[in-house]
């Protein structure tokens, strides 16, 4: 089943289901008892298909990418968190912000949490997970290495772009994650070559905190990041999980001036 | 006035004002425009006074405590973010990790925020903090040192306590914060000698993220951080907030049999 979320003009967000390249409106819980009903939600635009409390997100968890930045290959998931301020939607746009001089988008699959999920073993980790779709880590590079910590350089509004639907049937061990730039190939990654594969984030993490129910992980970006600039138009693709494009535009610095 | 959170035996957690010592029921929406009830809740057990979709934090934003761990005094405020899962109220307890060797409590002052802030000049701030309660920014040290990002090391469930209650008549430029632990004074700063005061610290972070109604910023902590064990009783105390007191206990290392 793929669950979308979208609004109507002039009406609040739904949740729905997508059948056949149709969105029928839906009751229930999404990731846990969601169902369609029979009626077309008729024009609608889709948002983020999740509205998670927490964005937890993988570092360098692909070799080749590591090594691209001249990074180790880590010994355990290097993980840090995005405010869910930064998730936006399928066809959002990114903004590219005043403060930074290089802006690198960055293919990811993504985990949507189903359940309530605190120590959890490996061997139970699937049945925590509600359904997969793509994201996008965008990152700016400059502030991310000037702060040490990560939380500005990947964290600043509309630099997690997820969606368009979270597939509940799927997969995900080896699937093909690719990011477009422009119509350019850039990243080409399986999800079979993941460092920690998911299982493994799945105990580790929940090992610190609990996780619960449209809370999302971010698998880590294979290799062939480069910038981006502001009219770009960057496509995250996956097997099974249909595309999410956004288009890069720059901040209005006027709305620094208080500054 | 001291706007709380509450739970009665049997009832969904509820929001309060507390005057002088009487819970009273409260009716509209908390730091934007709750007012209380002539109704005393009756008998309650606090929780913690907020639900913050984003938990921002400041480190190293006193210079004794920045240099007590032989660390640089920051040049711009050094941002990380907790899960809203570590958020933990008065008296409730701090379960020390098993994965830890070092648990250290740190006072702070936190700021509530009161409606939606984004792109925030320093002197519009103030009008965009709904209150002000007591924070404790529990810190795994090991792991935090061995991790490089702090989102394991700060983010364990309970290590975020905060509370009791949020002021919303306040001025924070200058009170003392200080920490205790069973009796032992720790921690005895003051608000003046914020490397990067309140006003600094929202146009920074509104220049990044949009802050929500009930987000939380913790403001950093003075010097005279160390170690706690299980069976210890922590107390922040910040001048007309309060006292915010936890017990550390171990974790059980039962719950990580999985692993």
């Amino acid at each position: 089943m793929k669950i979308v979320r979208y609004e109507t003009a002039g009406g609040a967000p739904a949740w729905g289901v997508l059948d056949d390249g149709v969105v029928l409106a839906a009751r229930g819980t999404p990731f846990l008892d969601l169902e369609p009903t029979a009626e077309p939600a008729g024009k609608v635009r889709l948002l983020a298909p999740v509205t998670p409390r927490t964005v937890l997100c993988v570092g360098r968890n692909y070799r080749s990418h590591a090594e691209e930045f001249g990074n180790k290959v880590p010994e355990e998931p290097l993980l840090f968190l995005k405010p869910p301020a930064a998730v936006v939607g399928p066809d959002a746009e990114v903004v590219y912000p005043a403060l930074s001089r290089r802006l690198d988008p960055e293919a990811e699959l993504v985990l949507v949490i189903g359940r309530t999920a605190r120590h959890v073993a490996a061997a139970d980790a699937w049945a925590v997970i509600g359904g997969y779709t793509c994201g996008n880590d965008i990152t700016a590079r400059d502030i991310q290495k000037s702060d040490g910590q990560w939380t500005r350089g990947k964290g600043f509004d509309t630099f997690c772009p997820i969606g368009p639907w979270v597939e509940t049937d799927y997969d995900p061990t080896d699937v093909a994650v690719s990011c477009t730039v422009d119509g350019e190939r850039r990243q080409d990654g399986r999800t079979k070559d993941l460092i920690f594969p998911i299982p493994y984030l799945i105990e580790y993490i929940t090992r610190f905190t609990t996780l619960e129910p449209g809370d999302v992980i971010l698998s880590g970006t294979p290799e062939g990041v480069r910038p981006v600039e502001p009219g770009n138009t960057i496509t995250v693709e996956i097997d099974g999980l249909g595309s999410l494009t956004n288009t890069v535009v720059a901040e209005d610095p006027a709305r620094l001036a208080g500054s």
